[in-house]
């Protein structure tokens, strides 16, 4: 689905269009996790309300996903499993996790709303088995519903903030994201919203500086909407437009799985730049690089290509993904030994089995003497069942003893998985900055399109857990809106 | 010089302008090293050209800096020193040291341009010695013309294109920096130029989607200047707007001496971005940490926290900087023995000076044997004269001799000294990219209001080169655009 360049992005004005095919109080972009929830609230506060997709059905990037929806502070899912959780613990782990330079007003509102979001989910048909899954970080294989998504009980988190699991995970033969987006895509459709599929959102229209509707094309042809209250965009991020994430977020282009959609071309944002929208950190993005499960291969350690450990092993793997795109050339190897071993690993086998160190540096091809001097520095201070360099946790380290062998967790081996975290600077409610600081009357954006949570940190559930909060305040802010 | 944020950044419209206090064919917003070029070729391209300069006088952040101009290809200076360089090296180099995503019809133009460009300095009035500075990267104490200035005689830029000085340095008592504003400032009042001091432009005026002149407020009083071929955007950087810097390149807020003068507060980039102006790499920056002079101090160690080395310490300075603080968490430290150590580097003294590695890792506080394995490793290696893990040069590579000392090269001891590389999308010739791959008609910018010749990487004089290069190019595109 590339993106036609002959349509113009600069914004469309209200005087040269003499006819809109529809006329309705909110015009919503995207039927994604966001769009589908600010599409429910606009229309349950009495708005009426037009949804547009470009693709013919709803879900958009988290429909693909895994479905994890961070949310804590003591949901009922929590407290029925046994967790202690509270909001100032989760305030203090994302406030950590998601900088630098964090949009606080949305953790906190973020956090301020985690548990009437949860039970507004539940309400919706959701449902969170009060079981925690011993594997972190994935979906379970069993029917457990809530996960260590974000490294919470690992360091440096650990040790800033009283760990708990706040991935949700819902029980379903299929993932919790294509569940998810079922569930929210009908209880917006429920609430009264319409919705037209197959229609490119190519441009907004302006009356001076407000944003009054939106021009499509819909089957080859001009689709004119007119929006009283204000367009939300909820389009998606911008991993898939190889131009935008060159230019902002180069080294995402290492990157070998995109998380998301072909829709995720960024027109959403590109449409707002166009009226001189605010964006912040657009050079963010987050990297899952997995190396669980099983977790016991955390057991073993990752090195950088100079022989190097960087990081603790049992760290979130979107952490790993990060500190090996960005800060390590995106070079990394996982050594292990016989005891933490697993010959099928996500379908990667070891790339070298070694009697010795020494062999397996020189079959790496790594420098003569870096990983001998990288394993006893590292067994040394494992032999009394400490990191101190990395402070991976007691449970996981131990002396590795030879045979030794090594995956090669390189792009193009190893899974780099990104999306962008950029996007555009909005307020709590969705309202979109101008690049002066003052509010585009009439333009409101959630989801990917904008900068969330995750300013540059990530955990697995943040970002459904925002596009679908902060969808929700977007909508409620638009269908409350002047005219 | 804080901006005042009442006045709003949004395009003003040309209908509510009933009468202009001056019309010229092309107006430049700042008078620094891409203003006074730029003023010079559209001066003598016959334009009228009125320049509105913020302070009281000539220079912007150039006038601050050393001066170091990145010319190469076989300039006569290099010839004059008997140096053999070549289009061909000079373009290797620059694809491989300004990237990731360089612009590359940005860099074979200033390649191609190099030669001529140099030669207009010296008619100018610029004096270059054709002789070689022995100390690299930084402007010499004595009369000496030529600066290996961005590390082409290191790895790993020696092993991909043939190495040469290229940083042109004047004989100046001043900096080269305050001399060639001095020249170019002259130079361009003297094509004809209109400068007009302690004015501030405010933002952009508009005709439908054409640019067509600036407001500014000059002593409290609101100034209105009609550009009848063109307005050209030369205001600096944005690594004096703390909130900009937070948005784009929160890294850069660890740098401890800004590189830029007040002005660089990024109101130039945003003028454009609320016309919908597409920029490029916003969260680039250039962050020197120097090790040298003296130069025998790079054949000490750089390490970071984790005691580990990160780069080859005979590299430039820049990239040490920006690994240090985009990889390394701005931790750094430099280990030296007594055969390199300086008493009075830079004003620093070691932090830290013990008799064995093992003394000194406990007095720095990193973790009991990090040190001395990277040591160990390193010496076993430098013992045949070799540095197989981060290709230092053989001439800087020998075994380390306790007593060691180290210097702290954390930010608040030593000097991170960051500006911004990120700005406005431009053609070469300085037309200003709407974010839909247009060109904005009658926008035309130069200087570190765009995102030049480096993408991310850098050079010393590289930005002065292509502020000035391209500031000329800008004004004489500006000067023969249409009315």
């Amino acid at each position: 689905m590339p993106q036609p360049t002959s349509v113009p992005i600069a914004p469309r004005h209200a005087n040269t269009v003499t006819h809109y095919d529809q006329v309705v109080d909110v015009v919503i972009v995207g039927f994604g996790a966001a769009g589908t929830c600010a599409a429910y609230e606009a229309a349950s506060a009495g708005a009426s309300v037009l949804v547009l997709e470009r693709t013919s059905g709803a879900g958009g990037a988290a429909a693909l996903a895994e479905g994890i929806i961070y949310l804590g502070g003591g949901t009922s899912t929590q407290r029925g499993a046994g967790v202690t959780d509270t909001a100032d613990a989760m305030e203090a782990y994302l406030l950590a996790a998601c900088g630098p330079e964090v949009d606080e007003d949305k953790i906190r509102a973020y956090v301020a709303g985690s548990i009437e979001h949860h039970d507004w989910l539940v309400e919706r048909g959701m449902e969170f088995e009060p079981t925690i899954c011993v594997e972190t970080q994935m979906a379970p294989n069993g029917t457990e519903g809530l996960v260590w998504s974000g490294g919470e009980d690992a360091h440096p988190f650990r040790d800033l903030a009283t760990p708990a699991p706040r991935g949700h995970i819902a029980r379903t033969k299929r993932s919790t994201g294509w569940l998810l987006m079922q569930t929210l895509s009908e209880a917006a459709i429920g609430a009264g919203a319409e919705v037209v599929y197959d229609t490119r959102v190519e441009r907004l229209i302006v009356d001076g500086d407000q944003v009054v509707g939106i021009q499509a094309t819909r089957y080859g042809e001009e689709f004119l909407v007119r929006a009283n209250r204000g367009v939300i965009l909820c389009a998606g991020g911008f991993i898939y437009n190889d131009e935008m994430v060159g230019r902002y977020a180069p080294e995402l282009l290492k990157g070998t799985w995109k998380v998301g959609t072909e829709g995720d071309d960024g027109r959403g944002i590109s449409m707002a730049l166009a009226l001189g929208a605010r964006t912040k950190g657009m050079h963010a993005g987050e990297v899952s690089l997995p190396i669980i499960p099983p977790r016991r291969l955390v057991e073993g350690i990752l090195v950088n290509g100079h022989g190097q450990r960087f990081i603790n092993e049992d760290t979130y793997m979107g952490r790993v993904g990060q500190a090996a795109l960005y800060a390590n050339d995106a070079t990394c190897f996982l050594i292990v030994d016989e005891a933490c071993y697993e010959p099928n690993w996500m379908g990667i086998e070891a790339a070298w089995v070694c009697e010795s160190v020494e062999e397996l540096e020189v079959e790496m091809g790594l420098v003569e003497g870096t990983l001998a001097a990288t394993i006893g520095l590292y067994n040394r201070h494992a032999a009394e069942g400490k990191d101190p360099l990395f402070h991976k946790a007691e449970p996981f380290v131990r002396p590795l003893v030879p045979p030794l062998g090594a995956f090669d967790l390189r792009p193009g081996v190893a899974p780099y998985a990104p999306f962008t975290l950029g996007g555009l600077s909005t307020t709590v409610d969705g309202r979109v900055h101008h690049v002066d600081g003052t509010i585009i009357e009439g333009l409101f954006a959630a989801g990917r399109t904008t900068s969330g949570v995750c300013a540059f940190g990530y955990a697995s559930g943040l970002s459904i857990g925002d596009s679908t909060m902060f969808g929700r305040f977007a909508g409620r802010a638009a269908a409350e809106a002047k005219e």
